[in-house]
């Protein structure tokens, strides 16, 4: 199958955000051994000394992290590809809007983990927001 | 890249389904200023007078309401591209799951958030998941 | 709208991996029946007896499950769909990948759910991922 560049620019940074993503559950799952705070029973006897606790503050936070990116994420991969495969934007325009929302995420991220002050995380969240909004609507005004 | 019918009926749909998904987590962060209610420290010094809790009963309801999107919204829009790309649902039965699937979640969203009494909340859910396996089985059923 | 072999075999795993992950919510919803804990008051209301509580035990391990089921099938249908499309792997390749992980992610979930000694969900999670990273880092080589 051949891709044209709107559609391979959105495989390419598809590739880049699936893979934050995928890697982001084990950051949690080395963020519970290291506080030594497990979710499961079966998980504390295996990982001798561990306490099996929903509530460190350290391991929520890196989990309300995650779910943030997957809220985000997920909505951006859909639409990246509407956006491409409609042809509502063009190669440059998929490439602008993946890069300004990947440096976003990837921001956020570090601000989250961080505990960097708002509106640090705030702004980072927004703009990543915005992208996604202003691709939806493109789609819908471009098909209408 | 030119779409068939079949496929931009679901470039349509799932613009809008997304564009519901992605401005979900501002709803959730609205309410939070309005309960003066926050998940984090950070935010709790920047918006003064808020308390660090996840346990606010409106809150954790607007909260269950958007993970309740994104646990069958997500599956619809990687079920509607493969029923009408693998050609198991023509253009005018994407049209109609479409249609079908996003009257129920949006009515989903305002039964929860408004508190509306059983069995509406199950009904407009079950209906969201007849789309789904309905999908799935089509096209599972066309490659077989 | 012609498929390819590689794509066709990207749209039959999806099917079933979304299907199992659609699934998944009314299997939490049918738990919380049987244990008679409920998350709304209106359900309480409407099932008679269900006491509202976010902390029983079966209930939130099958909502731990259900989570990490979204947070790594839904990477790998983005994944499997661009590494099927950029052209990084062929039916062979595809098919393969898909295989092992939906066996690991039904590996996992009956783990989970059946509360199995460590490390057998360790090993099961471990799996899944190391094919959403593969898929990520060849289609990322391959477009580079």
């Amino acid at each position: 199958m051949e891709l044209n560049a709107a559609l391979q620019a959105a495989v390419w940074w598809s590739a880049i955000l699936l893979l934050k993503l995928a890697t982001f559950g084990p950051i949690v799952g080395f963020t519970r051994t290291k506080r030594k705070v497990v979710a499961n029973e079966e998980d504390a006897k295996f990982k001798g000394g561990a306490t099996v606790s929903t509530s460190d503050p350290v391991v929520e936070r890196s989990r309300r992290a995650h779910l943030n990116d997957m809220e985000n994420i997920i909505p951006f991969i859909g639409l990246i590809f509407v956006y491409a495969i409609s042809g509502a934007g063009d190669a440059g325009c998929v490439t602008l809007v993946s890069q300004i929302f990947t440096a976003a995420r990837f921001i956020h991220t570090i601000v989250y983990l961080g505990q960097v002050r708002q509106p640090a995380r705030a702004l980072a969240f927004f703009t990543g927001l915005l992208c996604n909004v202003y691709m939806a609507v493109k789609v819908l005004l471009h098909l209408y």
